[in-house]
């Protein structure tokens, strides 16, 4: 067996946190047992064969949601489930369509909370516009679940030929995100109350859909992703591996807000990795990046993007040059920082 | 908030046992806040419009997996995982395509257990030629997962047009089983050491795909379905509440090994409760039982087929009547019998 990382007997925390333990344990466990042409584990959804009429291609993904707790500022796991599911159709240029919802209930759940859990969720899939058409529940006996854990998987459809993935990045082309980094892995955080933090900073959970739609015409756009567990520098870190190619972020120009900075520098977290749910990272050809970045800025959701770097030749890591031109790498993520954070 | 049992204000183990509790729970909670046209809460799939051409319906299903323990004679959670969706589309007359994989860890699940899970799931999909075409992995901190969940959705496709399910179903009509009941429910049973039992009897887990083609021909076939969770008795009630018409088994006619009925009688279970994973339900007009049941036998899957009763317009309840003429009523599953047996 492929070691899937220094420890190797069982599964640990770090395999669950989006870097490369976790990467290792799905192509060492997963991907060597179930490849097949269109299992793309590390992309978000699958493009299956165009069916079957040519024009359009089904896209079907899978998400799992643990967030604890199940209430925070700006959403819940209900909400949270709807976004993350109908977001990993989106940054594949797809209009989701129809979810399935896996729902194991702990013994002792207040079904006063899973009846508001419920109403978010569908209220979120009424804004999406996406029915939740087949479902399955699961009673598990106290003490084996936390709470409540949703697993949803989302059909969505496009139009057959749309080529977006990292096999179109070329080096020079630049890298965009479209709003604050890190408010959604802090609202949970401060939600938590073992930290004993309180602030009224809220998750920025939300449907990235009228983002991916503003881009998906323009013929320079190469690669969406929406940066959850493990943030943006583990999404960076995907595209490294896939292209060979660096990347450099400009420090000045990342958008992180000042509260999310606070915590991170009390708690020792660094927030590029700090996962997001309503955000998407692009990359575009660099002669298209401020038409992108105009037409983003243009949306509500847009308003606080940035053009926050760019592919690199000259070296295949993922480097951070702050205001006086200091360097520092950016590593894959080990251990896991925040457990169900998503 | 409708009431969804006498214990309203936490979930229950009683709501995940496929009875009538667990209906009222995903009645008052689920389908109030999701209800559309295509949720189909108590099938086993959405049969989704005829996209794009009118030729073909998708049908999208979902299940969950929690049985306990991991391994079981005759299977483990990973072929499991697979058999009971595509089992869902079989009898829904859908040819499986693609499935998704939610895979919900424990820390410190042994990396060698999960490696021959993967393993049989890959070889039962094979075995199913359905493919595995998404996924994801969420790790969840020691005590709050019972080792390991799946969440499994599946894609299949239909002929549109195909008429299956409790609108056609008729008085008089024929209700066949394809083989022996309860194996998969005393299987995994025997697998529990609480029980400090042994014997040498496996779980039916098994593709119905064969038995669900072997009928669809049939102009008289008008409904089929698994008899997992809640087994036999808990389909039958679901014949009865959307038909009111009432089904009469004739108790000598039902298949169940002398094993199976030996540890029912030690422990105190009922095998028309216990869980099937390789069995299907059928309801077929009384014209075509002999043909349907013919057919079925002379599979491999169906060699212990038997026709096992009629629905009947003379009462409205589930009617078990015993070689002598002696009835007894069988109600709906109220309790959970066996958490974790699928």
């Amino acid at each position: 067996m492929t070691q899937p990382g220094p420890d190797t007997a069982t599964v640990t925390l770090a395999h669950g946190n989006g870097g490369r333990l976790m990467r290792q344990l799905i192509d060492a466990v997963f991907v060597r047992q179930l490849g097949n042409p269109w299992l793309a584990p590390l992309a978000d959804a699958a493009i299956l064969p165009p069916f079957p009429d040519g024009d359009h291609e089904l896209v079907f993904t899978s998400d799992g949601v643990t967030v604890q707790p199940l209430f925070f500022a700006g959403g819940d796991i209900g909400s949270l489930a709807v976004h993350g599911t109908v977001n990993d159709l989106a940054v594949c240029g797809a209009t989701p369509r129809y979810l399935s919802l896996n729902a194991f209930l702990e013994e002792g759940l207040p079904l006063e909370a899973l009846e508001r859990i419920v109403e978010s969720l569908a209220e979120a899939a009424r804004a999406c516009d996406v029915q939740v058409v087949a479902g399955d529940t699961k009673v598990l006996p106290r003490g084996l679940c936390g709470g409540l854990y949703f697993g949803v998987s989302g059909i969505g459809t496009r139009p057959a030929g749309l080529t977006l993935g990292t096999h179109g990045i070329r080096a020079g082309d630049a890298v965009l995100v479209s709003g604050p980094l890190g408010d959604h892995g802090i609202a949970v955080m401060l939600a938590r109350e073992e930290f004993g933090l309180s602030g009224n900073l809220a998750s920025d959970s939300a449907s990235v859909l009228p983002l991916t739609r503003a881009l998906l015409t323009m013929p320079g756009l190469r690669f969406m992703r929406d940066p959850t567990r493990g943030g943006l520098a583990t999404v960076l870190h995907e595209v490294i591996q896939a292209t060979g190619l660096g990347v450099t972020l400009e420090e000045p120009r990342l958008p992180i807000r000042g509260s999310v900075r606070s915590v991170c520098d009390m708690l020792g977290y660094d927030p590029l990795y700090l996962a997001c749910e309503g955000r998407v990272v692009a990359i575009v050809a660099e002669d298209e990046a401020d038409e992108a970045l105009c037409r983003w800025q243009a949306l509500p959701q847009g308003r606080g993007a940035q053009r926050i770097g760019a592919l690199d030749p000259h070296h295949d890591r993922l480097l951070l040059v702050n205001e006086w031109g200091g360097e520092r790498l950016l590593q894959e993520l080990e251990d896991d920082p925040l457990p169900r954070i998503c």
